[in-house]
This record gives structure tokens, C-alpha cells and sequence, in this order.
């Protein structure tokens, strides 16, 4: 018998690779890691765990990837609703951001962020905000995942002045931080239409250097299509292919409006999208061909975006939105079937931030990122098919245990971790100062 | 002071009409019905209730109206997934359905659907399936009121083999259920494509001289008017209306593909749209043209359709759906703002089925339906519109309480009556006998 920390005995477990569910099989993790998925029966008769979980009602599924947030922005969750997108940024949004935003508001926004991230199954984000230093120690103080986003931008925040400036500082963190396990790193020009030519080249050159993605939201719009056709003569991705961002590493946010050849480009150039179909509706952008870029092999994953556009940090409603839009979308109710949706919101973010050899699968070896989905609510009965059911069926109050790194962070819907209990209790007076209630 | 059966406090009072939210205000209770809604403090100085409910963190509303279901249709939740409508329909649905469906079958189902239901904050559904009044005995059951379908179609099944006989056994079920208080009825006729003419003007008369709805799926897909046209030379809106079935007791299913002429028609008509996003979405029947509708001073309500096309019973997710979806298709995020989305999952559906004298609002004398939300939970944090949390950030689990007539169904999130709380394990031999488990 090997001794070994824990072994999870599951109804089912979902590992996306191989594909496909495993009935009344173990899973078994030590040191963090993966050891071995095997019926239960067998695993019972090889390994002697410190801790047994007997989750006779679950599928065990990878940790889920939000591959594109701004986790701060919990602070700002419905501050301003159904507004045109201009007005909601200029009037509502920015002016709140470049008065509160500080080290204190984002690790507060990231923490709550992190709080409703863990109990809905996600266990890595890729976030884009100011101030990533507290966004990090956020992530650190959860036992959380993340990536975190080297901002950069044109305009002047109180995180920084200029553009190198926010590059400098970016790569100053991604320095100081990379002993930590659970963090690691991507370039985040804004967007086009808001990071200057110069910018985005010396992102371009950094990140071919440094090998690392470069996490930018693009063509969300056709305003932002049509003004940069305007202002720079071409689109904007076509901008980006001058400057030399189009590769492996780009991680293109949205990607509304891609055009046939675009998508064969992307495709061709082994890019990645960050499908965010609630905030596209929400915010009326648009819908994004997933059916056709998953046909021409792009690498896609779903995001959340933040909660001021959203208002939820919740992949398992991004699984089922991207599942019903993109069949309508492309007129095919075959389209975007649940395990691939399931695929994309594991390994597909895991690809895209180029941490898919460490997690987004449950394969012996990778880091133990595990979710638990308890199928016992009366809304999940009955269970004919688990990974239908995961996408269409189940939401993140279904999530009753998740681990990181072998870490239990959720047990039987309760985060483990005190900070985490408390995080909205610290968002309180946040709420207060940004908009104080009219019965105040 | 007054004796009353029931006081509410509530951080906010949302009744519909009129507009807005209420602060930390009471609604009394009495004999089933709403005696007041007052500041708490005036409340208590006026009412002794016998019982006082002190909710300091939610939101009370109305009891959400679910426009359209086939409620036994849960038993086959997840049976068949990402599948073109026809081959669902034919391979896997209808074989199922003719071979199982019994009293047996849509009582359990339906009292499954109530316990979803009845957790999610519905307490109206309207109902279309074999065995009325299977359905109707598991409402009665489960407390909930229920809009039961006098399900008409030219097919033979299990419950009727022709039409009038369809016909006949509903109007006989009305009869003898007229003196229950929680139910009512509509003619059910499944679709133009699926009833003949003459069975169709048998509707008409009948609904003219009786007053009562008639709930019918009508131009759900391009397929079914294309198909319609070609055999009966018009599109099935203007069969429908030929028939005499075009007016105030019109209540159509889905209506996705509507021109400009059409809409104004159904709004000239005083007619009624039940519009199922997610199922349209999952189906790629298409995305209905619900801004234009609204536009066009159409009453339009919220289903989620059956549990084999949806998967959920969930009208938090269809009112989230249809706002976002709404929004993308209107290309304006003006559109569908979250009160007027949240009048159509209320009191639009209590028009649609003519019950908005009695319902669908909180106002004095209206039945005491009504839904508590619990904004307590991190995912909630923080609140700065209250209407726009209950749309957009808010979900079916953060339903606390449920009152329909007055009674408590559901407590603290547990569901109050035995029957109810066993539903789930009653389906579980359906999933067994309809499909074995692979490892039966």
C-alpha cells in the first residue's frame, strides 16, 4: 500500500483528457500533484490516503479557467446597468476607477473576486487591472491560481503615468514574484485603440523574448474596428500583425468580429481567444463565430470579463451561454457540443495561457486543480448524461469541493480559508464610499 | 392594531407595480391575500401578525410566472443533448413519450418540476402535456398554481387518439376542476404545424365562448413557415388567424421568426408572447425580436420551456437570458433593461394568461405569491440596484422563501411540504426504465 495524501472516490470523473466519463473511479493526489485516476475498488486496494472523500453523487472535473477578468471590478458588480458601453465607461466606470483605484481596492476586489471564483468551481484567472501587485497578494492570501496581467495603456492612472511606466512596473512584479507556485505572468496591453504603436512593439519584443502571452482585448467592437480602420488605415488585428504581436502568444479578448480570413489567420498563427459571450450580449457587442474558429482549430477558452460587465464570476454560466449561443450563432444545434464546451473552460484557458503541461486536464502528473459537482439537488435529477448535465444543468451552486495544488479551498460549499469567508465583509465599506446608499 | 396572518420585512420591496424598489418596507399578509405594503416601522405599529418574518438582507418580489413548460418533460432532462430538432424529436423524445407517458409518468414528473420550480422562485407555471390532469393533481400537491394545457394534436398518444377526443378529455378535466382555487386552463393546441384546420376552429369557437387562452408554439423555426407555406400557402400566423384564433386570448410559444407586419399585428390584437431564450438558443430555433415586440407594445412573458430543451426549469436564468440576449440582438444595451425584464417574468405572464387582476404584482388584495431573494452571499456583494442584482447578478439559489396564496413553500431554501422534498428520489425509477445507466 502506498501511503498517499488523499484520494477522492467519485460517482464520476470528467478528466477532458481522454475524453469522456469514468463511472465509480478514484482520483489520487500527493504532493499536490496528480497521482493516479483508477476505479475505486483498485485504487482502494493500492494506496492508503491520509484523507478519503467519498463523493458518491459528484463528477470530478479540472478546475475551471477564467481566462479573462478584471477581478477587481467585483467592487464595481452593477454599479451601472444597461447603458450604452461609451457612456458606461466614460461616465460611470472610469471616473470611479481613477478616483478609488489603489493597492487597497484591488486586493479587496480581487479577494471578494477570488471568494465567488472558488465557490463557482474556478480555480486560475487571467486578469487585466491596475495595481497587479495586490491583485497577486490576493491571489496568494485565496490559494488561488492566476495570471496576472502586466497592464499596459495609454492614459495615466494612479498605478502609473505612461506606458513604459506600466511596463516597467509590470516586469518589475513578474521579477519580485516568480518564486510563487500558484502566479504566473502575462503581457496586457488594454487594447488597440488605447495602447500607442510604440507600446505595443516593445510588448511585442518582450514577449518573444520572455516567451510569455500577450493578453489584449481585441476587435469587441465594430466601433472600435471601424475607428481604427480610420484612424490607422487598416484593422486593428492587421495593426497588430504589423507590430508583430500575431503568434503563439497572442490571447485575443472577444474577437466579435473576425472576418473568414481573420480566423485563418489567427488559426494559422497559433493564437488563442478569450470567448466572454455574457459580457458580449450584455454590453451589446455581439457574438462571436466560436463554431467557425473552433473549425478552422483555434484554441478557445471562456472568460467572464468583470464584474462591472457581467455581473457574475461564474464559468459554469459562461459554459452554458457559450454552449446555447454558439449553436444559434451558427444555426446548428450540434454546434459547440458540451464536452467541448467543457474542454474549453478547462484545458483550452490552460493552453491559452501556456500552463496546459501543469493543468486543465486531470492526467497523472498535473497539478491537483479539482472541482467536486454534487448532483444531488432535485434540479439535477435525473442524470442521464454527467458532462450534459455539467453545461446544461448544473451551476456553481452545485460546486461543493475544490482544490488547488492538492489544497482544499471549498468543502461542502464552504471556503476553508478564513480570509476568504470574509472578503465580502471587507467589500462593505467599499460599497459605501464608490456610491453611497441613497437610504444612508 | 390589527390581527394578520403574516408580516414581511424586507431590505427592499420590489412589487412590480409600481416601479421601483422599496426600502425597508413590510408587506402584511392576510387570508392569502397582500392587506398592505407600508415602511416597517408604520407596519408595526399597525399589524400584530402571527407571524413575522425579519429578512434583513432580501429583496421580495413577485412570484415568477413560468409562460411556458411541459413540466413532466424533467424525467428526460439531459436525455438528449446537441441534437438537429427534428432527429431529438423523432429518435429520441417521441419514442420515449409514446411508449412512457401515463398518469404515472407526468405526475411524478410535474411534482419533480414543482420542487425545481418552487426553489427557483416560480409559483405559476403554464403547463402543455399529455395527461392534464396527472399535471394538475401533482399542482395541487405541491401547492403551486398552474395554467394546465387542454393539450389538442392531430397525432394519436397515450393519453387521446384524435383530436376532439384531445379536446373533449381537456374541457371534461376543466369541469371537474373548476373549484380548485391554485388552477386554471388554457386551450392547447401544440402547434400549427402538428393541428389540423378543423381541430383549430373547434379552438377558436371554444376560446371565444369560454374567454380562456390559447397556448400554442407558433413559428418557433424558419423550417416550420417554410414548411407551413409550402402546404398551406400562407405562413402559419396568417392560417392562425384565418382560423380566428388571432386576438386577445392568443398566447404564442416562442415566436422567433416574426416580420415587422406581424408584430404589429399580434400588438394590434391585444395577443401575448411567451419567449424561451435559452430553448430557442440550445435548439438554434433562432433569437426572437423581443426589443421590437416590446416596441410595439406587445405583452411579452418568460419560459424556459421543458427540461429535455432547456435543461432548467429556471426563470432567474431565463430572466438573465433574455435581458443579455436582448440587448445583442437589438444591438442596444439600452434595451431590456432589468425592470422591465423583471415585469415580464411577473406580471407580463400573469396578463398572458389573464390572471393579472389576481396576480403578478404586489399590490393590496392580490394573492400573497411572492419570492424572497437572500443578497447575502459573496456572489452578491456589492448591491448598488437591487433590480439589476435580482436580473443580472442574482440566480435561482439565492431564492430563500416562496409564498403562493399566502402558504410557505419553501423556508430558508427547504421546501416545506414532504412531497415535495421527496419528488426527486420518487423520478429516480423513471431514469432506470426510460434509459438504464450504462453500468446497470
Amino acid at each position: 500500500m502506498k501511503q498517499v495524501d488523499c484520494v477522492i472516490e467519485a460517482r464520476w470523473i470528467v478528466p477532458v483528457v481522454p475524453s469522456g466519463a469514468r463511472e465509480h473511479h478514484a482520483l489520487v493526489v500527493d504532493g499536490g500533484r496528480i497521482e493516479a485516476i483508477a476505479p475505486i475498488e483498485a485504487a482502494r486496494a493500492r494506496y492508503s490516503p491520509s484523507r478519503r472523500f467519498e463523493l458518491a453523487r459528484h463528477a470530478l472535473i479540472p478546475g475551471l479557467v477564467n481566462l479573462h477578468t478584471h477581478a477587481a471590478m467585483t467592487l464595481l458588480r452593477g454599479l451601472a446597468d444597461d447603458l450604452a458601453l461609451m457612456r458606461w465607461l466614460k461616465e460611470y466606470i472610469w471616473p470611479v476607477e481613477m478616483r478609488e483605484a489603489s493597492p487597497e481596492f484591488v486586493y479587496d476586489g480581487t479577494l471578494l473576486a477570488c471568494a465567488e471564483m472558488l465557490r463557482g468551481g474556478v480555480t486560475l484567472f487571467n486578469d487585466m487591472y491596475f495595481f497587479p501587485e495586490a491583485a497577486a497578494r490576493a491571489a496568494v492570501t485565496a490559494g488561488m491560481r492566476a495570471a496576472l496581467g502586466m497592464i499596459v495603456v495609454d492614459f495615466p492612472s494612479p498605478y502609473a503615468t505612461d506606458p513604459l511606466a506600466y511596463l516597467t512596473q509590470g516586469l518589475a512584479l513578474r521579477d519580485a514574484l516568480r518564486d510563487q507556485p500558484l502566479l504566473s505572468f502575462c503581457f496586457a496591453p488594454h487594447a488597440p485603440y488605447s495602447v500607442n504603436d510604440k507600446a505595443l512593439s516593445q510588448v511585442a519584443t518582450y514577449a518573444n523574448e520572455l516567451d510569455l502571452p500577450v493578453h489584449i482585448h481585441l476587435h469587441e467592437t465594430q466601433d472600435e474596428i471601424t475607428q481604427g480602420e480610420a484612424r490607422d488605415g487598416r484593422r486593428p488585428l492587421a495593426r497588430l500583425q504589423e507590430l508583430g504581436l500575431v503568434g503563439p502568444n497572442l490571447l485575443a479578448v472577444h474577437a466579435v468580429h473576425l472576418t473568414r480570413a481573420e480566423i485563418e489567420l489567427l488559426a494559422a498563427q497559433g493564437c488563442h481567444i478569450a470567448h466572454c459571450p455574457s459580457s458580449n450580449l450584455k454590453l451589446a457587442s455581439g457574438m462571436a463565430p466560436v463554431a467557425r474558429m473552433l473549425a478552422a482549430g483555434l484554441n478557445v477558452g471562456l472568460g467572464t470579463d468583470g464584474a462591472a460587465s457581467n455581473n457574475r464570476l461564474d464559468m459554469f454560466g459562461e459554459m452554458r451561454q457559450a454552449a446555447l449561443l454558439g449553436k444559434a450563432v451558427a444555426d446548428d444545434p450540434t454546434a459547440l457540443p458540451a464536452a467541448q464546451v467543457l474542454a474549453m473552460a478547462t484545458l483550452g484557458g490552460a493552453k491559452a495561457l501556456a500552463l496546459d503541461a501543469a493543468i486543465g486536464s486531470l492526467e497523472p502528473a498535473k497539478a491537483a486543480d479539482m472541482v467536486a459537482v454534487d448532483f444531488g439537488r432535485p434540479e439535477l435529477t435525473p442524470c442521464y448524461d454527467p458532462i450534459s448535465h455539467l453545461v446544461y444543468a448544473a451551476g456553481r451552486q452545485d460546486v461543493s469541493h475544490v482544490w488547488v495544488g492538492g489544497e482544499l479551498l471549498l468543502e461542502d460549499g464552504v471556503l476553508t480559508r478564513p480570509e476568504l469567508r470574509a472578503a465580502a465583509a471587507r467589500a462593505a465599506h467599499w460599497q459605501a464610499r464608490i456610491r453611497p446608499s441613497p437610504s444612508a
